[in-house]
């Protein structure tokens, strides 16, 4: 196979299939067939938002496991046939900010985001991986694709919310946004420690999964602002931790921030857009004096970070596919799952495309 | 009431009740009456081992919660009659340690550590707090005597062994020793992200809660050493996080680091007695270079702290009462408790003595 | 002695001397006769500008050196006589957020802060100090009233802003602003580590005490953009960390963020005014993603602190006096300092006031 | 070239001259000619103690600054001629210990550590280098060859030591031991924020290089134990860290945890050897519960280590020349500098051998 079908952003605004050249495997890359990808709400702002500028016929999608078709001559874990997990981040560990410890900023400020926006990315028939010894994981036998295609950005995401988010064990945590990304925040604040967790959302199929994922008390945003709810369910206190997954730039960061004990912590996880500037309140904030830390990162990626996942999977701390509400059978069918990602319909969390059993 | 009824130390190797004055309320402390108290090894390594030296008379115990009975005149956050928790350790919050960032280590080393130490402790009708506004705890009324006493040193104890052990986001975590304490650092661990948790130890009744707090691997000493054991379970990459728990100074500390991986932590809850030294092994250790850090603490005590795993144990992350094997009624029976807990039958991990309903 | 006299903020934008009666000395509490105080940029905030709202007669000041004229029955650690170095924040350390690793949060946000805020300050001939065993420190003989009063605000809060700012051994670092809390940054940065430090600031004084407290490079924020000054002068890269100690809420923000690496964190010690929000410069800041972290806190307080940077002092790692550049002699004298410290003619950094030898 | 010449273990106790090919170069690697070498302890232990066990014609030394010779088809960052940097530990950036954040353990524990114990070390006239882009730095113009080989080994792990010590600003240190590594471990505590620091040594060249990087009080260990001159020296509170530098398994643990504060850090540095265990002294680590940390590692290496090592020398932070007491000229004088290492005459510190200017 010298050239390979994929579902492409053609040019802003418009998507279609793309035959494409089977990329060169470098000394230390891997060329991949993927066995199950989901599309993620970033490919439908990469298309319809311009969310990283205008991008020409280049292959979507970035969450994805697969079978090794071929490695460059010094990769030394892996081998043909291999069934592997492929972190959506796949950072240049050698790089300078890897060694400062962001391997996900390698290269450039979210330079390891490389498949569909530096290159193409896993939405066809093969993709390549650089620094493959790094960045595949070998996939568990008792690890489902559709397990595992939830943990190379959803999990490792929305868990990093939490990890970033200090939270003291027993402590208490807000998480503002259930889709994907913010439901496995709350996965991650349970995992990490969290006695109370409230989750501020609506939609039924969210709710739901929020409440097996962990949380403990369910926030209607429409009831009221969140702080004052969150305070009336804490005599005042607040939160020791907010993680932010969703909302907007006009009231959520007001509402997190003032959500925040003294000395807490907001951890941001959303992809944010629609401004020129996030807005942090002055008053909420205790004039720059409160000690409420504002942390977020990029989704961290290779190896390690899956097998951990995976071990959390494997060892039933919470299982990934609550995620799944929609499945689909076949490549062709990407197409299909990305739109409906864009269409965000009621009972939808997250698809998936099953393209080789 | 002037003098109180306890059960106490009256020197080395012998036991006993006495008759005392109800201690002074000084302006910030509190006198509690205790409904239900829980006797601990350290208890019985007082009387018959001589760990903390001699004592006269002193009245034993330090697990315990109960009803205020007095507050001093600037008390602000309890009144007479309030149903609390009463942690273990009892810092001076105000103290140069503290300042420093180890409340349990107040006054000396260890000196947060009052109870049945320095005076007398809670196996008695009634019994002294200082500072009773920062080391006290109201008892939710969701939360029964049996679940709330073990709170108090068990849970707090070992669940900072597994705090202290730098746990990775589903890293891999071996728990040497499964009584209540090794127990609790296993549901600690667990609450702290832990993907395969490896329990050494033996005992059925232990080996059966230990699954329930989250253990997945059951690791059986005689079977061989701990550290082959857990090397031949994970490829020969042996685990992110040790905590020691039990064991002896002859070989536990040894299999300990020889079960950590490079860079990994082992973290010390038992309290460690039998020999002038602890051995590291200097060829398992890296020769001093392998980054294998070896933590250790006492007990947090204090509110926050009983409010946060009070929180843990109403949100159902684990169940507190997995602990309690035994149950006595009526101050009296607390002889036989720790008698009992002396003699450590097969099917014991913690007994009770519920005092007053 | 059973009144005082003070220099006082009798209302919003008014100033003058009263007579108040002395307070009274709880059992762990002392009363203190200053030595040396400085005034604050916060007392002119204060009372000119409204930061903390209006108050009626309440004596300014919160920087302090003194004697003990007073203890209360329980003070164990001091006593009349005493020469004590009063920190600014005197906290509540019982408290629930003392107990959270928070103590200038004490009681409510900001509430470690009581001096001129939520009781008389130290501009009087006697003041009131809450938890005295733990809110004063010996001042050593070897120590100067000019150097020691430096550090209960001054280099309390800079320093802090260089240990919130994450700077890695051999990182660069920019402060922006370098007031006496900014060049107290600069300071702070140069003992945690910094290789190079960037100072933007044009006051050729404090130019002068930035490079003897270690600033490598000037830079002038009238000559372009500070974040393009930094680019520029990085090859590109940005700095590690970036701490503001000054500036305004319309650009420094934007150009502190600007100037960090991914991953980098910007630390704040600005008491922040003039507008309802902080803006977050979304792009800059990575959408959200960048990694680089956003901190703040209060001025640390206590008597480990106040030992501490005495030790730092005392052991010429850096010298306090340097940001003395105007002296006083006499109480009366309190309010020429302070109108000083509002009109910031062009060569002061901070006066001081010696009303007693 | 296809062979060169360098000074080798022959076996366990024997040294002398070997001829050997010129490595391949990989695609990402590099072939670097010294410019300027320096002998470690290290290489006497490897030698003259089978520290490492035996080996066959292994040139010796880790310690270099050069020029590139030749790189790999896939370097990016340097050239044919560029003066670098040569860190002495140089890790496989990709690895799962790199990912797990500990570099220095890739591949094996300890096993960043390739120079002169995996492959042939730096005493040759050419030398190996893996994953050049990371692990070489540009050579500052400004920075001499003295300076620059001193922060390969020296500084790099001497002040890991004080980097792994938990030193609060304005802390109290002990460093035992001040060779090289040790008066690194001194400038890197001043660095990081020390008050006091106490060194404990003798010999009059390093007391007083020990004074020039921050100590502030020399401890002589023939006068007593280290650990009862600190407790005087503090009117008995001990230090917040100690550095272990130097001496032996049978005494200096002991003195070094009775030394620390309950709370405190014990962080090692040396390369332990002399017995098969480490003794932890029981009672003075409070049976376990005092909460003195044990820390350790192998030293940073990379580019960005040195490239921060060097901005903290063009600073003027600390001066690494300091430790240089006898320089040679040509390549054949490195058996001559080995040797003098070996014998450790009174008057030296660190050897260096200019081999070309």
């Amino acid at each position: 196979m010298t050239t390979f079908k994929g579902f492409a952003m053609k040019r802003l605004n418009e998507t279609g299939w793309v035959e494409k050249e089977v990329p060169d495997c470098e000394p230390y890359d891997a060329i991949v067939r993927p066995t199950c990808v989901s599309p993620c709400t970033s490919d439908t702002h990469t298309v319809w938002e311009g969310a990283i500028g205008d991008r020409k016929d280049m292959v979507l999608g970035h969450e994805a496991v697969g079978i090794v078709e071929k490695v460059g001559s010094h990769v030394k874990n892996f081998k043909e046939g291999d069934k592997v997990i492929v972190p959506a981040i796949t950072p240049d560990w050698d790089d300078e900010a890897a060694q400062r410890g962001f391997p996900s900023q390698t290269t450039e400020p979210l330079g390891g985001w490389k498949f569909s926006n530096f290159k193409d990315g896993v939405f066809g028939e093969r993709f390549h991986v650089n620094l493959a010894d790094a960045n595949l994981a070998l996939q568990p036998e008792e690890l489902s694709d559709e397990a595992a295609v939830m943990l190379v950005d959803m999990w490792s995401t929305g868990m990093m919310g939490a990890e970033n988010a200090d939270i003291p064990l027993g402590g208490s945590v807000l998480v503002i946004g259930i889709g994907a990304v913010g439901l496995s925040a709350i996965a991650g604040a349970k995992l990490l420690g969290a006695g109370e967790i409230y989750a501020a959302g609506t939609r039924p199929i969210s709710v739901k999964v929020a409440k097996k994922y962990g949380a403990t008390n369910i926030i209607n945003y429409k009831e009221g602002s969140i702080d004052q709810q969150v305070r009336d369910a804490t005599d005042g206190a607040g939160v020791d931790s907010v993680i932010i997954a969703g909302g907007n730039l006009e009231n959520t960061w007001k509402e997190a921030i003032a959500s925040a004990k003294a000395g807490g912590t907001v951890s941001n996880v959303n992809y944010l857009s629609g401004a020129d500037n996030v807005l942090i309140p002055r008053v909420e904030w205790g004039c720059g004096m409160s000690g409420i830390k504002i942390t977020n990162g990029l989704c961290p990626g290779g190896r390690v970070r899956m097998e951990r996942l995976a071990s959390l999977a494997l060892n039933k701390r919470a299982d990934p596919e609550l995620l799944v509400t929609h499945k689909f059978k076949g490549l062709e069918k990407i197409e299909e799952a990305l739109y409906l990602m864009k269409d965000k319909p009621k009972d939808l969390i997250k698809p998936i495309v099953k393209i080789e059993e």
